[in-house]
Formats: structure tokens, sequence, C-alpha cells
């Protein structure tokens, strides 16, 4: 099919307090105060200046399991949907993503919180699905043992099917509300759902009507080819990483298809990574700054985090300069994909555990370092060539911030890669995205007849 | 023991959109706007309207179970907590007390949510422990079958146990956050809960640091033999509701002793019954007015709302003219006390169905009826009686609200019934509750050392 003209380059911000993994030093910044990550008028100011820079989405990651070696930010935060309203009500424009995680949470519950931020929000809502990477998750909801890889994306892909069937629960005018005729519900356009699958079954109706977006916007996280193939399947859009434009192109295009394959238009799943572009006037001094930031992270705390995705495995009772442990039964189930990449690389380079912490280190380097110009051309370059259709912004620092979104976006936005201002009054507006028919108003009238409430 | 010297009347309001249970007819009121119960904006301004008469805390109750005749501000409003978060930023002083149920939500994910609005509203946070009525509620949450009533209330007593430990994790100084002396966390103060129960097992520590009340205030409706043996061990504050004064007193009598048993301070176990005060200039316009609110309540959806305890029983097959029919099965695991007590009731006195109908209509009526001065002291008597240490207000139109805090407030201040601004930041406080002490900074120095997650 011809490609429909493309859209401009969609920007969203990832709001952390004090900083998650790789970014221990970030609570030393005397830019961001040392208990942000549980000061609400911290994250309100943090979006509505995102929101003056005509951001699309604000993005709130998570996860429900610390230890005294987890990252700062992770030992002390707050729920991201609890949060993510208080800031809708001193936000008006800007979409507002929280991190759910489908492996301990029901789908009636989700599906009504992310409704309720969607009507409190007037359509801004988004739900970042996730599966809960640390297997010592299980612990906190009575399981022995997490959730085999294969029974949390098979668990999350019918968590959102049973959350997207609540959602039409009601047609768009399933409540009349008219004093006149004294008819409050047309219950002929409630439905239940009666689900009943694998991992879930649920009766309905939700409890809340349509919402202002339709359907709030699913993002979705995972390199893995599970992940990715819940993401071809779910997402209207896929948080990833870009460490390369060859990586970023590969990684569009192979989604792209998956989603094809599936019967959905490519159009309709954007591809939005996390980058942290470094900025100051020269490249030189930019390059400068990241080096200085990335030198302030303690090799301690990488060796420390690098037993993460091996299920929080104690990498510092092995000799640094050995060749790098195999540590490959621990993190089955956790973070697979991460740990089995590391463990590959290791084993082709033939590098010790040393060498391993120091290219987690390096690791850290952005592709997106220089002069404002700098930045601006190497962001179009990549959304030119197919490398993404977003991007996510992890800048956390206000003065970081700034730079990005008052010395580079005024260059995006003259070459037409940026709007200028919001075209719609939703988040799925705003990111050019078709507002989903509701089921049953999509079906015959016979089959939303026999699926009805009332005969 | 001494009793302490008598604490001022606690005053609550109840916030709904367009009318719960008995309110039908509330939604035809020109004061309330048809959608209220999606409206954020509504609830925001009824918020800010008590916190300007001084409120303690707005209420807001919650049910997951919806049928095409379930009361119209059921079928479709803002889940609790999301909604309370929002009203949290635009208010300073009232406390925001909540219903989750502990029958279809994990303690971990309770616990944090509540924890989360106790950070964002500095100290104001409060939990309306319920556990389900409905048993259709079943459904929506993959069961076949409602728990039965033991296990909900022995679900529910573990599953409060577990958020107030997980509410412990962080000892008040376990976050020095010092840069100087690169100090974020001190592990020692960190504590892990390692729970395992006959509902729940749960390692923690929670992810989120103690909160400025403590611990949120548990609130706890329920009056069935377990609902009562509930509040006595859990709870902060008791809503119930209040018919006659004896009633009253008594129910307080009973809660104060089944409290100081299990080894409480009855003083910290607040009665606080939802009123709902008519008011009027004189006491004939008044008892005028309230004839012709329930004169406007339908017979018809009163029958319907009369299966609610009987687990949504149709009682429309009934001759309504016949003795009120047998209709035990159903209702056992459903608001049991309310459905046996509506039994024994009609039995007792030989009913028609239909004389049952005109009870549960006529039941609607409210002690609280008269000018501001006989409403006034009509509310001292109870207070002064012992009928109860606080209110709920259940008055939801706008200008009838404003009855009662413009007219009747000033007259119990003046008396010294009622206080006259707020005498604390945070709610516990304005209730006069103690701070719980940190169970690990209480434990002697080797307990808290051994639980600690660090050796």
């Amino acid at each position: 099919m011809p490609e429909s003209p493309r859209r401009t380059l969609k920007l969203g911000a990832v709001l952390l307090g004090v900083g998650g993994p790789g970014q221990h030093h970030t609570w030393l910044d005397p830019q961001i105060p040392t208990d942000a990550s549980v000061d609400v008028r911290w994250y309100i100011a943090r979006a509505q200046e995102a929101e003056a820079a005509k951001f699309d989405h604000v993005f709130i990651v998570d996860s429900q399991f610390i230890t005294p070696d987890s990252p700062n930010h992770y030992l002390s935060r707050l729920e991201p949907l609890t949060l993510l309203s208080a800031i809708a009500v001193h936000t008006e424009h800007i979409g507002l993503v929280g991190t759910l995680t489908t492996s301990y949470n029901e789908p009636f519950n989700v599906a009504r919180r992310l409704a309720s931020l969607d009507h409190i929000s007037g359509g801004r809502a988004g739900w970042n699905v996730v599966t809960s990477g640390d297997a010592g998750t299980a612990g906190n909801y009575s399981r022995d043992a997490h959730f085999d890889y294969a029974t949390r994306y098979g668990r999350a892909l019918e968590h959102v099917r049973v959350a997207q069937g609540l959602w039409d629960s009601y047609e768009a005018d399933a409540l009349p509300r008219d004093r006149e005729r004294r008819e409050f519900l047309d219950p002929t356009k409630l439905h239940a759902l009666h689900h009943t699958g694998e991992h879930f079954r649920v009766v309905g109706p939700l409890n809340l009507e349509r919402t202002p977006q339709g359907q709030p916007v699913i993002f979705q996280a995972g390199d893995s080819e599970e992940g990715r193939d819940l993401g071809a399947a779910i997402a209207d859009a896929i948080f990833t990483h870009a460490q390369t434009l060859e990586q970023a192109v590969a990684f569009r295009t192979e989604l792209r298809e998956r989603a094809a394959a599936k019967g959905r238009d490519p159009q309709n799943v954007l591809i939005v990574p996390g980058i942290h572009p470094i900025i100051a006037e020269t490249d030189e001094e930019a390059r400068a700054r990241q080096d200085a930031a990335l030198g302030a992270r303690s090799f301690e705390k990488a060796l420390a985090e690098l037993g993460r995705p091996f299920g929080w495995h104690d990498f510092s009772q092995y000799d640094l300069d050995a060749p790098f442990p195999s540590v490959a039964a621990a993190g089955a189930l956790s973070f697979r994909t991460q740990a089995e990449g590391i463990t590959r690389l290791a084993i082709e380079k033939g590098w010790t555990l040393r060498q391993v912490v120091q290219h987690q280190l390096d690791a850290g380097r952005s592709p997106f370092v220089g002069s404002p110009l700098t930045v601006a051309d190497e962001i179009q370059r990549w959304f030119e060539a197919g490398g993404f259709d977003g991007v996510n912004i992890t800048v956390n620092a206000p003065g970081d911030f700034a730079r990005f979104t008052d010395q580079v976006l005024p260059i995006l936005r003259e070459r037409g890669v940026v709007r200028s201002d919001y075209e719609s009054t939703t988040l799925r507006g705003n990111l050019g995205l078709p507002v989903p028919e509701n089921r049953y108003t999509a079906a015959r009238p016979e089959e939303a007849k026999a699926a009805s409430l009332v005969p």
C-alpha cells in the first residue's frame, strides 16, 4: 500500500526523580532536589516545562522490587498512575503515560484506573505495558516464583486484550443522561465482555463509560523475541533503546513488518526510543561533559547493577580479571534477553568481568552529543533514515532539559521536523493515531444486540 | 483508665456524583450536572467547599460490579484513588479517604498507592477498607465465586496488617540523602517484612519511604459481627449508619468495648456515621422538603434495589401483596447481614413484599431534619450522648451542602462542638489520632538489627 505522508517527530519526556540505573550520580546534581522522586511538585513542574515545549507526553517508568543496592530513584518513588493523576490536573495538553505491570495487576483494575485517568485528563492517558523483569517481584505478590517468560508474555497479551474489551463496555452514546425523558442509561448500549481465556476470566462490564480517547494509548517496551511480538500485536508506540542508527533502522523495519504480518497498518505502530542528548556550546564541550558524567559513575555500583538482569546475582564474588563467569540459570526468568546478550558478547570478545563492567559503563554513551546544531542534525538524520518515529528524552536535570527545548527544538521546528503546536486535545490525536472503533458499534446490529446486557 | 478530655466533633463529606442507592432522583437535581460522577472538576470544587468549611476529610465510596439496574452513580464513576490524587493537588488541608477492597487487590499495590497519596497530599491519605459486598464482583476477577464471608474478613485483616507492615519498611530517618557524605540510604534502617500468612506472602520492603502521617488513616465499615470485629481490630475510624440515637450509642459503646478488649485505647477508634441533614428556614419546611424528596423516589427502582443484598435477586417476579418471599441462599455471600436483617424484620412484622419495599423507602428518612438550630441541637445532643465522634455528611447538592456549612456549622462552632480551624497539617493530626510508631524503631536495637536487610 502507498505510504502515508510522513508525520512529524513525536516527543516524549521520561520523568525521573534522582535517576535510574546508570544514573547514580544524578542525585548529586544540585539541579535535582535529593527527594525529587517523592516530590509531586517536582514532577508537575517538569511536566509543565515539557508541555510548554509542546511535548506529546511524559513517561513514568516503574518497578515493584527493591534491595538496598537498587538505584536511588527505585528505592523510594511515587506510584505512576497516582502521580499522573496529580499531574493531569495541573497540565492541559500533554499526554500522561504510566507503567503498569500485567504480571501483578488485575485487568479490571488496570482498565479502570487508566480509563479514570483518561477522563480526568480529558483524553491524555497512556499505558506502558510491562511484565516486570525482576524475579524478586514475585515475593511481594504471594508467589514462590516469577511467572516464566512465555507465561508472562502470554498473560500480557491477554491482559491488554481484556482491558481493551472492558474499555468498549459502553458505546459512546450509551449514557444519554436526558432528564426530560428520564433516561440516564440506554441499556442496549452497555455490553458485558464475558472473556474466558488461559489467564483471566472477566465478565464485565467496566463501571466507567467510554473515555475521551476511545481507548488509552498503549506503549510497550521489550527487545526480546516475545517482547517484539507483543509490541507488534498491541502497541500504538514502542519504547526501545537506540545505540546506532543501523540498529535503530533494523529494529523499526522489523517491528513494522511484524505489525503488518498481524494485519495492522505499520503507520500506527510508532517506534519511540529513549535518547539522552548532551548539549553544549560546542561539540568539544559536549563531549567533555559526557566524559565527566561517565567518569562520575562508580565502578562498584556498575558491578552491583550488572547483577540485575541475572536476578541480582552478586558479581563482586568473582575475580575481576578472570574471564566473565557463566551465570545463565539464575537469569532465565529475569531480563533474559539482556543477560543473554551480555554473556554472548563477553564470550565472543573473550572479555574479563572488568571489561564487561567497563563496557556497560561505556554503553551509557549517547549518540546525540554536541552543539545544538549537531544534535538537531543527528536527530533529523535518524528520523529521516527511518530510525524512529519519535524520541523519549531521558534528560532529567532542568537546565539540561531546557538546553534541548530552547536550543535544539527551534532548529527542528524551523525545518518542519517537529510541529509547532498541539494539533489535538488528546494524546492519541497528537500522535496521529486513529480512534479505535468500539467493537459493538462496529459489529453488525444483530451481533451488538446479542452482546447487549438486555434482550 | 481516666478518659481523655472529649475531642471536638469530626466532619467528613461523602462525595458522590449523581447519587448512590436510594438517591436515584438526585440526578434530576439541576444543582448536580448529569455527568458529575466522571467530572474531576465537580469533585475538586466540592472538596474545596468542604475544605473552606474546615472539614476533616472527604470520603469516596466504591464498587466494582454493575448491572443495568445499578444506581446511576455506580454505572460510571472515577476510581477513588485516581480521583483523590487529583483532588490532593487542588486542596491543602482536607483529608482524602478512598475506598479500596481487600478482596480484589494485592496488599503491596494498595500499600503503595495509599502511601503515594499520602506523600502527594502531604499527609492527608485515608483508606476505607471494604471486602466487596456484591457477589458478582468475583466474575470480574477470574473467580467462579465470591470469597465466603469468613475468608473475606480473614483476608481483610491480614491484608491491612501486611499494608501496615509495608508502611514501616523505611524508618523515618532511613534516607539521609546527604550529598556531602555521599549517603543516600542508610541500609540498616530499611526492613523487609517477610510476611507469611493464610492469604498472603509478602517479602517487602515497600519501594516508598515512610509517609508524612507515619501511616495513612484506616477507615472501615461493616455492621456484621465479622465487620465489627475487624473494625475494632484495625480501624482508626468507623463509618456506619445511624437511624436512632439509642442504636448509635449502643453501636459506639460496643465498638469501644471490642477495641479495648483487643488492647486498644478506645479514644483512638472514632465512630463516624453517615448522616443526611435536611435543612430549611423552619422545621415544617424541612420536613416538607424531605417528604418531597422521598416521594420522588420510584417504587420500582426501590424494588429492583432491594435485590442487591440478595445477590441482585429479581423481586419483581413476586406478588407484591403476598408475604415477603424467602430468598436466603443467593444472598449468603453478599451483604449477608443486610439481607438477613431485612428478612428477619419482614418475618417478625409479617410484612408483604410491598411493605418491605415501603419500609426501605422510609428508612431513607433522616433523623437530622429541621431549621439550622434544630439540626445543630440534634447533632450536639447525639454527640454529647456518645452517639458518635464525628459525622460523614452525605449531602451531595451544593446548595444543600452550603446550608449545612453556612447555617448549622457556625452554631456548633460557637458552642465549641466543632473546631474553628485545622489544627494539624495531617488528617491523622486533625482527627486527634496518634502517629503509630515504626515497629523497627520501637523494637529493641537488636531486634531491629535482625530485621534489617543488611547484616
